[in-house]
C-alpha cells in the first residue's frame, strides 16, 4: 500500500449552533477543507462521512449521498459513504478514507465528520449516548455512559489511589487550552475548586468531568504522499492507522481500569510508524470523561499504568509538557460533536505538525497521534501523524 | 490490486423473526458463513457490518464492536465497523470489505449485513425507511417511499407507456421465485388478480408492489483470490465493486424515470470487470418498489429505456429468460431487512454461480450481478461476481 497524506483541513466552531443544520455545518467544514487545500471540488474521488446517531438525532441516515449532494457534487456522482462506530465514527471514517487512497482506488478523497445534538432534548441524549455501549446487558439495567465511567474511575482509584483532584487536572488542563482555541465550544479557564464543586453526575466523575453536547462539523482531505508536493499546505504524512475492538458491555472485561481496545490499536500503530510512545509530542486523546484520558495516556503508554493521574496534576500533559495532550481543548472544552470529534483530533494534529497551532503551539511538533474511541473502548481507533 | 474471491456465504431466513434480536442474527448468519468457508472463526481479521437504521429502530449503535462480540471475537480485538447508506448499507459494506482485502490490508475479512425491523411499531417505519430520502426536502412534506417511488412510477407509465399489468408482473415473477427459496420471507406464488386487487398504497402502486418489513442477515467470508483454493468452497470471483450517488431528494433529478446512480455505478463495474450486460446471466435486483425493478433492468442496459415493463410481463427476466433477475425472490418475496439485502444479494449470486441454488438454479450461471439501492437513488452499488 502507498503512503497518505493529509492535504487539506477544515472545521467549524464545536457549540450549540442553533442556527445551522446538519448539511449546512457538514458543508462549511468540507468547504474549508477544499480551500484549505487549494483544490476544485471536482477533484474529489470518494467521500467517507463519520456520524454516530443522526437516524436518532435527526430522522436522517443515508449522509454519505446527502453531504455529497449539499456540498455540490451531486453532478459527478462519486462513491459516498457513512462510517459508524459510536464516538470514534470520525476516526473510523479516516481510517476508511486513507484504506482507499492507500490502496490505490482514489487519489483524493474527503473525510468529514458531523453531528448535530442539539435539535433533540437533554432527556433523549443519554440514550442517544448509551446506543454506543451495550443496550440489551447495560442500557437495560438503566446505566448511563456517565455512571460506567463513574465505575471505571471508582475503580481506578481504588487500584492505584488515585485522586479526586488528578481526575479534575484533566479539565482544568484541557479548558486552560481550550480558551487558546478559536474553534473550542469553551474558551474559557477553569479552576480546580470549580470542577470538585461542580454537580455530581454519577460519583466521582461531576459535570465538569463530562464532555458537553455540540453540534459540529470537521473534515480532511487525502492524498498519496507522493504527490503531495502539489498541493497548497505543507502535507502531514499518515505513518499508521489502526482499530481495534473489544466486548460492547464493561461487564465482560477482564478490567475496569484499562481499555484493551487501546492497548492493541495503539501498539499496532507504534510498530507500523516505526515509532514508540515517548516519540509522540502531541497526542488528542478521547477525554469524553476525565477518567477516560487517566486511563487512555496510561492505556497508550505514555505512563505507566497508574500514573495517569498523578502525571497530569503534575502538568506532564501539558502544552510543551513530556506529552502535551489535548491542545485542542479535548472533548471536554472543544467539544464532542460524536461522529465528528475523530476527525476534529486529526486537524488538531495536522494544525500542531504545520506550526499553524496559534498560542497553543508546541515547540517543534514532529510526530502526532489520536486516539478516538467508541463508548466505553468497544472500539478504538489510532492513527499516528508526521511531518511529511 | 489484488483479485478478492468469497469463500463462505451464510443466512437467516428472512421474516418476521419475533423471537431473535438483531445479534442473534447477526451472529447466526456469520457462523454460517464461517461453517460454509470451512475456517475457524479466528481466522477473520476484520468485521464490516450493514446496518441502515439500528439506532432508531433498537436505539443501539455501534454493531461493528457488538457482532464481534457477539460472535465470540472480543478477546481477538479485531478491527470492526458498520457502513451505512440507506437500502444500500449491504452493498457498501461488501464494497468497503472487498477493499480492505485487495489492499492487502486483510487476509480474510467478514462482511454481514442485519436488520430488525419488527420491534417498532408499524407507524414508525416510514419515518424509518424515509431516513433514507431527503426529510428536509422531502420528509418534512409529508412524502413517503411509497410516495416517491409511485411518482417514478406514474411519470414512467406516462412516458414510456408502461402499464399496471407490466409493474404488477415484477411481483408475480418474484414470488414465483420465491417460493423456490427457503430462507424467502414469502414463499408463496401469487396471481396477477391479487396484485391488481391489493389495497392502494400510493397510486399506482398497490401492497404487492411493495417489499416488506423485514428482520434478516446474510453474510459473506472474503479472501485473495489467489489463495481462494484452499478453502473448503468453489470460491466465486468478486469481478467488479463499483459505487456511485446521486441528490437525494427526486426533486432535484433531472429526470424521474432513471436513476443515474444505477447507470454510473454499472457502468463502472462493466468496464472493470470487461463485460457488458448481455454477459450477465443472473442478477440480483434492488425491487424495493416494483417500478424500481423495472426501471433498474433498463438502467443497467439489459433492456432499453421504456422496455422495462414489456420485458418483465413477456417473461424475459424469468429464471433462465434473457437474463434471470431476483431468482432468491428479490426484496418482495425473499424480504427486505434492509442494511442485510445488499449481503443477502451477494449470497443468492454466489450460491447461483456454485449451481446450488435449487429449483431456481439457472442454467450454466458463469457472471452474475448485484444491484443495491439506497433511498430513491442516492446511492447505488453494483458487484460482479464470476465463477472462479
Amino acid at each position: 500500500m502507498r503512503e497518505v497524506a493529509i492535504i487539506g483541513i477544515g472545521d467549524t466552531r464545536f457549540g450549540e449552533l442553533w442556527e445551522h443544520s446538519l448539511r449546512d455545518i457538514g458543508m462549511q467544514a468540507g468547504l474549508n477543507a477544499v480551500s484549505d487545500a487549494g483544490i476544485a471540488g471536482e477533484q474529489i474521488e470518494a467521500l467517507y462521512i463519520g456520524n454516530m446517531a443522526a437516524g436518532s438525532l435527526i430522522d436522517q441516515e443515508h449522509l454519505g449521498a446527502l453531504v455529497s449532494d449539499y456540498s455540490g457534487l451531486s453532478q459527478l456522482h462519486i462513491p459516498a459513504v457513512r462510517i459508524e462506530a459510536a464516538g470514534a465514527s470520525g476516526g473510523m471514517a479516516l481510517r476508511e478514507g486513507y484504506l482507499a487512497v492507500a490502496s490505490g482506488l482514489h487519489d483524493v478523497v474527503m473525510v468529514a465528520g458531523a453531528e448535530k445534538m442539539t435539535d433533540v432534548t437533554d432527556e433523549e441524549i443519554p440514550m442517544v449516548q448509551m446506543a454506543g455501549g451495550d443496550q440489551q446487558w447495560e442500557g437495560i439495567a438503566g446505566a448511563t455512559m456517565p455512571s460506567l465511567f463513574a465505575m471505571m474511575a471508582r475503580r481506578h482509584m481504588h487500584e492505584y489511589g488515585t485522586t479526586r483532584e488528578q481526575l479534575a487536572s484533566v479539565p482544568v488542563k484541557n479548558h486552560k487550552n481550550g480558551a487558546l482555541n478559536k474553534q473550542a465550544q469553551y474558551q474559557r479557564a477553569i479552576t480546580m475548586e470549580t470542577v470538585l464543586k461542580s454537580p455530581v453526575v454519577a460519583d466521582p466523575l461531576g459535570v465538569f468531568d463530562c464532555a458537553p453536547v455540540s453540534d459540529g462539523a470537521a473534515a480532511l482531505i487525502l492524498a498519496p504522499a507522493d504527490a503531495a508536493g502539489k498541493y497548497a499546505q505543507e502535507a502531514i504524512r499518515i505513518a499508521a492507522s489502526a482499530a481495534a475492538t473489544d466486548t460492547l458491555a464493561l461487564q465482560h472485561r477482564e478490567s475496569l481500569t484499562r481499555m484493551d481496545s487501546v492497548k492493541v490499536a495503539s501498539t499496532k500503530a507504534y510498530r507500523t510508524a516505526g515509532v514508540n510512545p515517548k516519540d509522540i509530542d502531541v497526542a488528542e486523546i478521547h477525554d469524553s470523561y476525565s477518567i477516560a484520558e487517566i486511563m487512555s495516556i496510561e492505556d497508550l503508554g505514555f505512563f505507566e499504568k497508574g500514573r495517569g493521574g498523578p502525571a497530569t496534576l503534575e502538568g506532564m500533559t501539558e502544552i510543551n509538557g513530556v506529552v502535551s495532550v489535548n491542545t485542542s481543548g479535548g472533548l471536554k472544552a472543544r467539544g464532542d460533536p460524536m461522529g465528528a470529534t475523530g476527525v476534529a483530533q486529526a486537524v488538531e494534529i495536522a494544525r500542531q505538525l504545520r506550526g499553524k497551532a496559534d498560542k497553543r503551539q508546541v515547540t517543534d511538533a514532529e510526530v502526532g497521534l489520536s486516539l478516538n474511541v467508541g463508548g466505553t473502548g468497544g472500539t478504538s481507533v489510532v492513527h499516528i501523524f508526521r511531518r511529511a
